[in-house]
């Protein structure tokens, strides 16, 4: 706990609020756009922008984290509470506090079981596929209020407000930087002022707003945002924790994900190294503190986390300058805030969350494993039709699924002798001695209970082609485990053969899988050997037999 | 279809009768009890014994298989439709038939679309947690019918005539085949015949019942039970179509597992082979035939399909003459059934299911991996404690979650030479040389979504133990598959590996491997090589390098 403090450098001060600073610039606006995600008001943004950095930079492993709202997670929060309560409702912004306590819950929970492998169940396609849902399903629901109306009407100030800031912070993204550059600043220095531009154009629309008065004109505006820091409390509803359970697991688990791939991108980088477990709690607790000041749930922010890696972080002090500014701005008059377009706030929205698209995961799949990128777009059409928590269901099956037809369908191989060698090869690729007496079968896969049936139909298929099999030779040396599944298989197996006078012997068995076997019954059990290497086997095996033959397929 | 009958053999026949009618002699008390642990009246377990055999002898392709009603479909079936109906109503019963057209609608589709693979979700391990659950629940449900009221009390008539039913199974169990042997039977027709106890007891208990007049005693009986044959139709509910589909879906995948577990336990000894995407069809249509003729979700049983097989069935003629039996009984007069006292029918059930439970996989499971044995218990206890639909559920999840665990803590071994060889051996069991520039790390594991963090945070720890380190190779001798999500992980770890300086290197990777990574961006932008030894990696890497030394931990 508090690692970076206690072995500060003072060097690192310069780095630590120069990131901070910028981090809160950014922080304002996505505070309050992402609460209006998350259909609650957007000074609640800014309240989940305080206590939550705060509590990581207690407890965090990651020197770069930046941890706040989150688009994701607060349109997850939407989709959970709208059965529950009406947005902009008392209950519902009670409701959103008790979410992230669960969520809280849920991930402190999982620090303390170490059970942060569960996180592994989500593949690296399928992950993309849940983002680019998301971000769509962010985007679409944004439309109306950026047009200030629904498609196919608009309301022409709105729409000329919201139309214009996308164009901005497009053109912004695409060549504020390198002007900046062109104007003699340092590429980095560059880089991270163009991340500067929503904060820019939240207060260039006020003062628009203020000067043409367009919100007398019908331009939705974000109206009064209650000055002062939040009251540290929880308010609660006594019957909604069970139905909130559910989504709180969901959020939980999402939240985890999203921070880890992020920080832990950032900490290859520097050589740094994440404590699964302790970043868990770290995650837990910001947002139980969120929950009770005022807030709802959060989590670690990739396009955050990259600008304050970039301005020059060096440790938490930077989330701790980020929160302190924050608090500060709520102590200063907020009257002008008042004044903040809505349609503007959509803009940087639509326009931070389209920035998360990236297309280079889907067209890599394609190339490499077609099933993979099947997944991908599955899981985003999922999100899409079924929302975003039946689209995190269907995308951890579609990951699962995905990889048990891989590993149920593994690479077998009969083998034979190369002749005058001790090598044995694929009948099917090689020219090789073999013997119809004796089967020799690689399995190229650990053995579980995803694959026992197809091991069990490729040996039933083989002792069909072979009718003058006497002994199958079960070669070992690329299966790494044998699960409790695989081994009643073996057994079951073992015993059959024997009813069909066949005899079943292993080979190239490795270590660890050998230990595992001695503590079963099949070693004792079996009626034929274990040999060392397959040539043994074939030595022992052929030698009473006298009709060794070139195999006529490939021998030509 | 129907190959059997293409290809039959006079000398099939006797066999075939002999079976059908002993399997017939067992349908009658099971089929009523089943229907009983269904929530049914009991005449529905014997309309769901006919027509379902029928259609899975057209369409099946196991020559034992006996389909109708079974114990935990049963109980799956009871827990579906007790939220929308009360047992016994005519609702409940039309409710039953649109589930099992349901679930037969499941299974028809996952034959068509040929997605029997799926069956591979469950551990053997968690199907027998599940088989031990549902068993045990299914035995608690029938305390109160055993003894004809709720303990603590008991309705002593009613208590007797059932724990007397349980001694009388138990000690047919026990002793009849024996005494039979004794008798001069051969041993197969003695264990044979042993099954028949309970169609025996039906006979004397309503002997008993009729003698002593108990149902005016307070004794329940089943009724009066409708004679003729089911007619064909279809009631319906339209409003419950869509809350009847979850349990459908389970009830479908619980189905098939239990079917295909029996029958290729079956097939195994006889050498048969099974068609999976054909069964899923013969137990798809089986099921909506058994709600077109008045039954209920139905599947393949173990218990019936091995005496069909000791018994001496050669074909699903056996299944036909058991059906055509049934029916057969229906026709007669059944006015005798009435006084067929239900605590006896209890009885039979609760002997049939504890019959179900072997302690065997439990006890080698906990020899063998302690993580499959709890996941076995875990499973149980889901069941009883949450229901049926729950274990399944938590079963499926502890499946998924164990292999996920075990995956995602591959074996490692950093890698060095034995002196004067060309072999290479893990550094911390063998005497090795090793060079602190050059890293030889080999994976014992496919590497896949769930592993990539393990190898990342190996490397990291080993980076920071090898801070010379300017060469990286990882030996890939062991993989067999590199998924989507590891590929992307090793195009992080090359680029950040770059960042820092160390060349990121490839050894013995397998063909089919290498194929697929031709086709990704990895093999054109790698700053290492390929080498196709370890043997030439060290030769290439160490060459420029002159402080190979002795690994000092291990030399001595």
């Amino acid at each position: 706990m508090l690692e970076w403090l206690r072995t500060y450098r003072k060097d690192y001060l310069a780095g630590d609020v120069g990131a901070g600073v910028v981090v809160a610039m950014m922080m304002i606006p996505q505070g309050m756009a992402y609460a209006l995600v998350a259909g609650l008001p957007p000074v609640t943004g800014l309240y989940a922008s305080i206590v939550p950095p705060l509590l990581y930079a207690l407890l965090g492993t990651s020197s770069t984290q930046s941890v706040g709202p989150m688009a994701i997670v607060s349109l997850m929060t939407a989709s959970a509470l709208a059965p529950l309560a009406a947005p902009g409702s008392s209950l519902y912004a009670t409701l959103a506090g008790q979410l992230a306590i669960l969520a809280g819950v849920v991930l402190l929970a999982c620090g303390l079981l170490r059970v942060g492998f569960l996180a592994n169940f989500f593949s690296r396609p399928v992950m993309n596929g849940f983002t680019l849902g998301s971000s769509l399903t962010i985007a679409l629901g944004q439309v109306d209020t950026l047009l200030g109306a629904a498609p196919p009407r608009w309301h022409a100030p709105s729409a000329a407000l919201g139309l214009g800031a996308v164009a901005f912070l497009l053109l912004a993204r695409r060549w504020l930087a390198p002007l900046l550059r062109r104007a003699g600043a340092p590429p980095a220095a560059a880089d991270v002022g163009a991340r500067l531009a929503p904060m820019l154009l939240v207060l260039a629309s006020v003062a628009l707003v203020a000067l043409l008065r367009l919100d007398a004109r019908g331009v939705h505006v974000i109206g009064a945002v209650p000055a002062g820091l939040p009251q540290l409390h929880l308010a609660q509803s006594g019957q909604h924790w069970l139905p909130l359970l559910k989504p709180a697991l969901l959020i939980g688990f999402v939240s985890f994900l999203v921070a880890m791939s992020g920080a832990q991108a950032l900490a290859l980088k520097r050589a740094e190294k994440l404590h699964t477990d302790r970043e868990l709690a770290a995650l837990g607790a910001a947002n139980v503190g969120s929950a009770l000041s005022g807030g709802f749930p959060v989590t670690g922010s990739l396009s955050r986390s990259a600008v304050n890696f970039a301005a020059g972080a060096n440790t938490q002090l930077a989330g701790v300058v980020t929160a302190l500014l924050l608090a500060g701005a709520l102590v200063l008059p907020t009257g002008w805030l008042a004044l903040l377009p809505l349609p503007v706030l959509s803009a940087t929205i639509i326009v931070a969350v389209l920035g998360m698209l990236e297309w280079h995961t889907l067209r890599t799949s394609w190339a490499y494993d077609r099933a993979d990128a099947l997944a991908l777009l599955a899981t985003a059409g999922g999100v899409l039709v079924l929302g975003v928590e039946g689209g995190v269901v269907l995308g951890l099956a579609l990951s699962l699924g995905a990889m048990i037809w891989r590993e149920s369908r593994p690479h077998m191989a009969l083998l034979g002798r190369i002749p005058g060698t001790e090598h044995f090869r694929n009948v099917e690729r090689h020219a090789v001695e073999t013997d119809p007496r004796v089967l020799l079968l690689r399995v190229d896969a650990a053995l579980f209970f995803g694959n026992v049936e197809a091991v069990n139909a490729r040996i039933e298929d083989l002792l069909a082609a072979h009718p003058a099999a006497r002994h199958l030779v079960l070669v070992l040396s690329a299966v790494n485990t044998i699960d409790t599944s695989a081994l009643f298989g073996l057994l079951d197996l073992h015993q059959t053969l024997g009813q069909r006078g066949v005899q079943l012997h292993l080979a190239e068995v490795k270590g660890p899988v050998m230990d595992r076997l001695r503590a079963s019954s099949l070693v004792e059990k079996l009626h034929g050997h274990i040999f060392l290497s397959t040539a043994n086997a074939w030595d022992a095996l052929t030698r009473t037999t006298h009709d060794c033959k070139q195999n006529p397929d490939v021998a030509g």
